[in-house]
């Protein structure tokens, strides 16, 4: 099985704390392997995941980076592709096949990226060419990529399942 | 052609502007026709959206609402459908054709949706079972309603325009 990792640029402080626990649950949800975010605070966030892992299940990791260089440049010496998310890039439309089945770090960013990613990326691929969200960016990369059969995933220990009803919540727990 | 419109649920004061934002760009960006808010400041939320629409084109309408009740019943007796976003609701992948062409309203919540939202949608929906964002359930329904078109569409009276590139950002500024 190819590995795909979330790399979250560092976000401004208060300012993106919400944005950064929502891509993290986006890549989780739709079927990465774990997210790691570069320069920054990453304790409030790596427990609110957590805590969702341990409810409704799968293995997800989440850990925080001290150099984006390095964090990048370790993935690509083992062999693993770096596609970088922005509205500049490729269409992901025309892009998305030569990405499967490939160990790949996606790359997305918060406010203003440096050219620098721009450039250590093999590649720059765009999801529409208008601004919008790194979190709807991310969700319909992935939905792509795995051509919409991670909807239909289990998820691996949870300790709650939802059972998808007309109306209202049905959740059923799960005794260990 | 059919009308779809975004309907966002209160948010919580401070802590989630900025998913606000997000989620009407992502309205805006994959195809919707426009976003209501119900139940809090608008206005800054307005200003940034209006500046996107300015500088990236299309018509797009962002407008706050008083009453929530009131305004999916003014939806309702217009004859469009109402469709609630939960992670609760049934599989889009399976749902997603019935609403095709047809002018709908998309809920979206903000933290925890009272139970009368359940009840007054015709339909409950889920971008998967698993908790993430509402960006990105947003984001994927509208990707799989409009079955990708979205992505190629021309956003009118632009006067940017993104030339999507390997690397870097290239940009054309259009003369009026």
């Amino acid at each position: 099985m190819s590995e795909v990792v979330v790399l979250r640029l560092g976000h401004r402080p208060g300012r993106d704390t919400r944005i950064s626990t929502h891509a993290g649950l986006v890549a989780r949800a739709f079927g990465a392997d774990g997210i790691i975010f570069v320069n920054y605070e990453v304790e409030g966030i790596k427990e609110s995941l957590e805590d969702v892992c341990e409810r409704w299940g799968n293995s997800f990791f989440v850990k925080g980076g001290e150099s984006l260089r390095d964090v990048i440049e370790d993935w690509k010496s083992s062999g693993g592709v770096v596609v970088h998310l922005t509205m500049y890039g490729l269409p992901v439309q025309r892009e998305i096949s030569k990405f499967r089945g490939k160990d790949m770090m996606i790359i997305i960013g918060a406010g203003k990226v440096s050219g620098e990613i721009y450039e250590i990326s093999d590649f720059n691929v765009a999801v529409g060419n208008q601004p919008h969200s790194e979190i709807s960016a991310l969700a319909v990369f992935l939905d792509r990529l795995f051509e919409g059969k991670e909807l239909d995933r289990e998820f691996s220990g949870a300790r709650r399942k939802i059972i998808p009803s007309e109306s209202g919540k049905r959740v059923k727990e799960i005794e260990e």
